[in-house]
């Protein structure tokens, strides 16, 4: 089976890495438009077809996995929907789901397989030189497909994805995806780089070095402001109103504890305090 | 030397034990008015005076930290007061030092010394039973004596807290340091805690489990929820204003990346996560 991907970052190498320590069988065909990046995928997969002509790869996949920015995929799918081979399937690594389907899906032929997904996985670096198939250890993949999916194709990707070190592959609808997602991750990402920027202007201000001042909870609040611009742009901007929904949620339940602080009501701050780390502790 | 130290939770007991490795002539004077902890101090420092009676551990130390939560450390001072040993100094690990010193200094009798001190570090347990010496391990011990804090004094408790695997003993106007520390600790505690109670919420709405679709940025985000709740309610009551001056420019920066979210603007969008980025990264 012929493994196609398109984008060759951190994710889309770490992809193929751990899907060929899986299966060793498995020939991959590789497309990335930055030249560093083909060269690395060059090194790892000598004996694949490696190059920036999508249409190519997108012809000789029989699983394609897109693995760029969330939205460059619209205008890939436009471009690679004519030439994907007849039965075969793409999918996607995109952390945002409902416009992604949006975009991709009008470009797909009907005798072609279109299941959308993502890797709960991720790290705070880019690019195929930190690839690992270790990203993968333990978190789950997530498939998003719509009640048309076609059994035999979902069940083949499953199956494929099930050799990899995941946890489990889930079903979700896309719009339950998205709001969790825009929780669980684009708002950590969103405080992290919104910390970055206020711990520079705070550290300007008051003349200190404000790592010197740090323990391991700025270190957490601040981690994955190290992550992909490009990649997290795209998602904010595709997945945005889910984003803010949830960063308004967020700062009720601040609000809330400030109110408590405010009117000095030590029995409601604790109980809140307590109750969340209950909710921790269970987590 | 005698060290006393009045609360014996993580971060007392943590440190007796990092002391004791650095120098094991030290001797311990132990009171914590929970039995269960005096209990675990008996079987770690079997040697030592351990009890309850906060008043004989304040006549027998030569070193003495308050390791309490913060809104004690007034009332227990005061208690205390009257019978420290002259020539004594009284320090703290209160994570909040302008109101720690209003509350401690009217009743550190004159021939004492009190130079308030923050070890910038911790963990998301608490209780003598997870006590680790590493917990200081290349953190930094911030001390704010005022301007008129005895040389001698200042330099017997520096190099004495150099000795354990701490970073460094820094120095930082109180002031500063709480405004620092509401950001780089304080904050991600209250979004901590905020976020474990708005994702139960999200969770219960979808019917989805929300650990299911979490990567590394929620565990990040979420981790230190579990911290303990008196702890935490003190601090917050304590640095409140500071506390929430900082959710605000968080608030304002989140603000501003969704302006550019809003107004579709790319490049902007882009160069403040940019910004971002270069900033952790050179962190």
């Amino acid at each position: 089976m012929k493994i196609g991907i398109i984008g060759f970052g951190l994710m889309g190498a770490s992809l193929a890495l751990a899907l060929r320590e899986a299966d060793p069988t498995l020939t991959f065909v590789i497309a990335d438009r930055d030249a560093g990046h083909r060269a690395v995928a060059r090194q790892l997969f000598p004996d694949s077809v490696i190059g920036d002509d999508l249409t190519r790869i997108a012809g000789l996949s029989d699983i394609l996995f897109l693995a760029t920015p969330v939205r460059t995929m619209g205008a890939i799918a436009q471009q690679i929907g004519p030439f994907l081979k007849p039965g075969m399937t793409l999918t996607d690594l995109g952390s945002v789901k409902e416009q992604v389907i949006r975009d991709i899906a009008p470009h797909v032929p009907g005798n072609c397989h279109f299941i959308p997904g993502h890797p709960v996985a991720g790290r705070e670096r880019s690019g195929p030189n930190d690839a690992d198939p270790l990203i993968f250890k333990d978190r789950n993949w997530v498939l998003t497909p719509d009640e048309n999916c076609n059994p035999e194709a979902l069940d083949r990707l499953t199956k494929l994805l099930e050799g990899l070190p995941i946890a489990h592959v889930l079903r979700l609808d896309a719009a339950s995806h998205d709001r969790v997602l825009a929780f669980n991750s684009h708002l950590p990402h969103i405080i992290a780089f919104a910390a970055m920027l206020e711990s520079a202007k705070i550290g300007e201000d008051l003349g200190v070095d404000m790592r010197n001042f740090s323990g391991g909870s700025y270190d957490d609040m601040t981690r994955v402001a190290a992550a992909d611009p490009v990649m997290w742009r795209d998602i904010f901007l595709t997945n945005g109103e889910r984003l803010e929904e949830m960063i308004r949620a967020l700062i009720g339940r601040m609000d809330n504890i400030l109110d408590a602080m405010h009117a000095s009501d030590e029995a409601k701050l604790t109980a809140l305090i307590a109750k969340a780390r209950d909710l921790k502790i269970r987590d």
